[in-house]
């Protein structure tokens, strides 16, 4: 039985530290947290009674008796892939993220997270993080790497695409340099152009304001939209510069419908992809592209402390953070 | 120069009848048009100043010079495909329904359509309709045979999916066929179960009734649900039965917006897919599975005429027609 300290949203959105006891699996690890990155997600669950995070980082401390792909004081890092069933079609082609029996957000009971101490997960769902990569930089490419790199690796952005991102923030930050990488030409859309400098040094080859824009002008159609700002962006700016069978992906958890012009989307047999996080195959193949591209995140750095955890969270929603925040055990 | 009768609409939807006259390009032939369907679209344009009818079939009259491929008295066909540019992405990939240069609907300014006794076009346009199938039975699946064939084999239908048809009317009720020969499961959607035996006969595997229904109970969930109501369905119904990663395809035409639940889109990888009509090899592909599998529209004849015309776009309106209205020209 390990006892550790977990970090919890609660009724009134305050964070509380708490304690979690655990018992390890044979199948399970013991990881000891070293860093978690701070997603927006973190947010619309922080008026909930259960341990937040789901960026992880951090070492192997003890493996349960029947893991044999990791040993104690490895570098790892998890995000949501945990607990598919491993035997429905979906587990079996690759798809795991869409098991029915998924756990998608926590463990159970969501009495486990990233923003904690220690962790127990299965092993299976863990991910070595190749040297060259510093555990706070890999964190935030668990989770939000994961889901710009599942768009673009999954749903065949070929390298003469045209690709768009809508946001510069903690997902189109390193969406811009995931697809430049790939040989992409990357056409950011940001509000204003103060980001400008930074969206075109990670590798963005157009940079288009929208702020009071009623026309867009990119030098060619955009084949893959990627949609990172946590609203809707308005449709009817960005449906006349998509490419035949173009595709949009709304990334951003939201509880509005989605509302779209309908014939743009039929006449230009558009395409509208859902695309929530990486299966385990697709986030390996993302560390190994991270790595041998050498492309990092740009982070705050926060302590894990509910202080330091209240205080990411109040810049995040202010709209403040630059790029992505991390929060440090120290 | 030919001259030949058109039937056009008008400002007051009043169908009227008129000359056009023609000249036969090198690359051209005159058709003698012997049947044409009659599609939903028709009814959008009645209102407008030009020729109607786009699902075409007759003999061939009369061939331009450098027309190679066919001769008089030739069976075809043709339908929305016509007059791209030929020479860009779209073109030289087999998407010329995506070139941007192409017409989609009649002909330079609207003088020809298949409501007429001739009609001149590009012979590389045009299908050669296999002797097997009647061109009673050939023209309506110019069009509605080719959007719902456009779905089913470009965007990778497997014969192990489960295909939903919501409505079975002209392009459903073709579906239902399509889909069946293909080796798929086919559980169809429709207001009252007043279509059910027909469906069945058709080819379908299930049969659910949805008016009033809170829940639909379906023996498994959807891989692809063809929309080819002439309204958007209650969405709320049909996402909790669709597949992880299925594919939503609105087929008819509206000017409303696509309004859909978000996060259903998201969280099970759902696409939803324009669609429009067939390229030229995907329509050649169709008319041959049609031609092998003998799979034919269920036809109402009505003459080539301004009072036949009328007649079965009023039964089209009203939603009686079972299941495509023919004109003949006798």
């Amino acid at each position: 039985m390990v006892e550790f300290t977990v970090f919890k949203g609660s009724k009134e959105g305050k964070i509380i530290e708490s304690k979690t006891t655990r018992e390890l699996g044979p199948d399970e690890v013991l990881i000891k947290v070293t860093h978690s990155g701070l997603c927006g997600t973190d947010e619309h669950y922080k008026h909930q009674d259960m341990v937040l995070g789901h960026e992880g980082a951090g070492l192997i401390e003890e493996t349960g008796s029947s893991v044999k792909n990791f040993r104690k004081g490895d570098s790892v890092g998890w995000g949501y892939q945990h607990d598919a069933c491993g035997h429905c079609k979906q587990c079996l082609t690759g798809h795991e993220t869409l098991c029915a029996e998924r756990k998608l957000y926590g463990y159970a009971n969501h009495d486990q997270g990233s923003f904690a101490h220690y962790g127990v997960w299965k092993a299976d769902f863990v991910f070595k993080i190749p040297d060259s990569i510093p555990r706070e930089y890999a964190s935030p490419l668990m989770c939000g790497g994961a889901t710009v790199w599942n768009v673009l690796s999954s749903f065949t952005a070929k390298p003469t695409d045209r690709v768009g991102i809508i946001g510069v923030g903690g997902l189109g930050h390193l969406a811009i340099q995931f697809a430049a990488k790939m040989g992409c030409q990357v056409v950011v859309f940001s509000g204003t152009d103060s980001k400008k400098d930074e969206a075109m040094k990670l590798g963005a080859s157009e940079f288009i304001t929208t702020k009071g824009a009623t026309e867009l002008h990119v030098s060619g159609p955009i084949d893959h939209l990627l949609i990172t700002t946590s609203f809707q962006p308005d449709w009817k700016l960005f449906l006349p510069i998509m490419a035949p069978s173009g595709t949009l992906y709304p990334l951003t958890v939201s509880n509005d419908d989605l509302k779209i012009p309908y014939m743009p989307i039929i006449a230009g047999e558009l395409k509208i992809q859902g695309s929530l996080v990486a299966a385990r195959h697709v986030q390996r193949d993302m560390l190994a592209f991270a790595a041998h591209h050498q492309i990092r995140p740009v982070i705050q750095k926060f302590p894990m402390t509910v202080k330091g955890i209240t205080e990411s969270m109040k810049i995040l929603d202010e709209g403040k953070m630059r790029y992505r925040g991390v929060l440090v055990v120290e």
